[in-house]
């Protein structure tokens, strides 16, 4: 595959609104939609998170800790569908905009075990990529050999996708600037990290806050953890807020942009 | 597999209007999602058609015939999303009844070769089934590797299904009561078949009516042709009245229901 290959994740925080349940913020998904029509990045795979679509019913009925009563069953089926629902909203705004993406539903075609990816047949997000078409892919809830089913991030989406196809970058749009030295959200001046090695990012690990809206597949030092693997194959990732417009832009194509690089070395 | 595995097909033209775009019965889809549940068949996949959503665009862009130009793209991506809204519907009653389901997205795991299946990884299908999950599908845009892409039809996700999982009967649910010598649209006193056998099936094809609203998928003597092999291979289909309450039960459940039963012999 082409190693101009741009993976691009949108946080579940970005697109909906966390504090709420079912609440998609269709606006900022409109505005997102429009940026990567205009990046015009012919190989591009995007992966959305959950936000408050998934993780509220996966947590209320344990979806990731995986199958241990039969009243979960409706809870699988409901997890998957609140996130193929939100799914529908990011990909009618992509259509809406004429940019030629199709969802790929992971619960379709990744069997994890023990909540690892050991089954993921690429094929048609290849050949998607081959014909210039854009596959959508999102965190999910899907079955696994081992547990019956758990739920997948998104996070272990991109990373796996990005190491498997040789992606040559991973864009990261979440609801704060970048890795800081302290949690944005709390922290009127906390410092934000714009470069860092992996030996760096090890280093710093314990004073990068978590994510404020921790949520069932493990914030922001979920996130790291997921990508380190990436990185280590010489991916790069920037971390940028897709909140603020334009950033997703010009993290697309490349043009200086606030947020944090992590490199290799 | 089980040898008890049952396949219900529910046509596009019983929960769409096919007059209109995209024009769904929602209050059909509850009621047969309320059959469906009272029915309570363990082993069950379910598959739908496309009606007056996928058909009117797939259409438009010509993406039976393949991939031509490139304003196509997007027609394929919006034919396999409109898709994706329609099952969001009837996945939604679904789970609204407390019916453990879950979709399976056809464009997500299928490719075909000149519109006819290929490569169907059929893993997660089978795991569902394990646990007692019912697999929903539906007729959808996908890759094929001479045309670029395709439509599939339900039917012959159907058919397939059916052979390689060995299923006992498969229950088609249209908008008339089965096969008649005539259109039962068209000719007040058309006459129903209540049962053929293949050799019989054969014989009156040419006397079959076509369903009134043909669609880019073939009407019913399409359905006939896909599910020949099925019928070959030891496999009762039994073609009901979706529009009539509790014959999609009765059909699930085996009890006496008005339709056209096919045989091998």
């Amino acid at each position: 595959m082409s190693n101009k290959l741009t993976i691009l994740k949108i946080g579940g925080s970005v697109i909906t609104d966390k504090s709420g349940e079912l609440s998609a913020r269709t606006e900022i998904i409109n505005r997102i939609a429009n940026e990567i029509k205009k990046a015009n990045i012919n190989q591009l795979i995007i992966v959305h998170g959950g936000g408050s679509f998934g993780h509220p019913i996966a947590k209320k009925y344990g979806i990731k800790e995986g199958l241990k009563q039969e009243y979960q069953k409706v809870g699988f089926a409901e997890t998957h569908h609140v996130m193929t629902v939100l799914n529908g909203l990011f990909m009618d705004a992509l259509i809406w905009h004429n940019f030629p993406s199709v969802s790929v539903a992971p619960s379709s075609c990744i069997v994890t075990e023990n909540g690892r990816i050991n089954f993921f047949d690429q094929t048609i997000i290849g050949s998607l990529l081959k014909m210039g078409i854009t596959p959508v892919l999102y965190g999910d809830a899907i079955l696994d050999s081992t547990l019956g089913f758990t739920v997948i991030s998104g996070d272990q989406i991109v990373s796996y996708l990005a190491r498997n196809f040789g992606a040559n970058k991973i864009v990261i749009g979440v609801d704060v600037d970048g890795l800081c030295d302290s949690d944005p959200k709390k922290t009127k001046n906390s410092k934000l990290y714009k470069h860092l090695t992996l030996k760096e990012l090890e280093d710093k690990k314990h004073s990068i806050a978590a994510s404020n809206s921790l949520d069932v597949t493990g914030g922001m030092l979920g996130k790291i953890n997921e990508l380190t693997s990436a990185i280590e194959q010489g991916i790069t990732v920037l971390i940028i807020n897709a909140n603020e417009p334009n950033r997703v832009y010009k993290a697309l194509t490349g043009s200086k942009v606030k947020g944090t690089l992590l490199e290799k070395e």
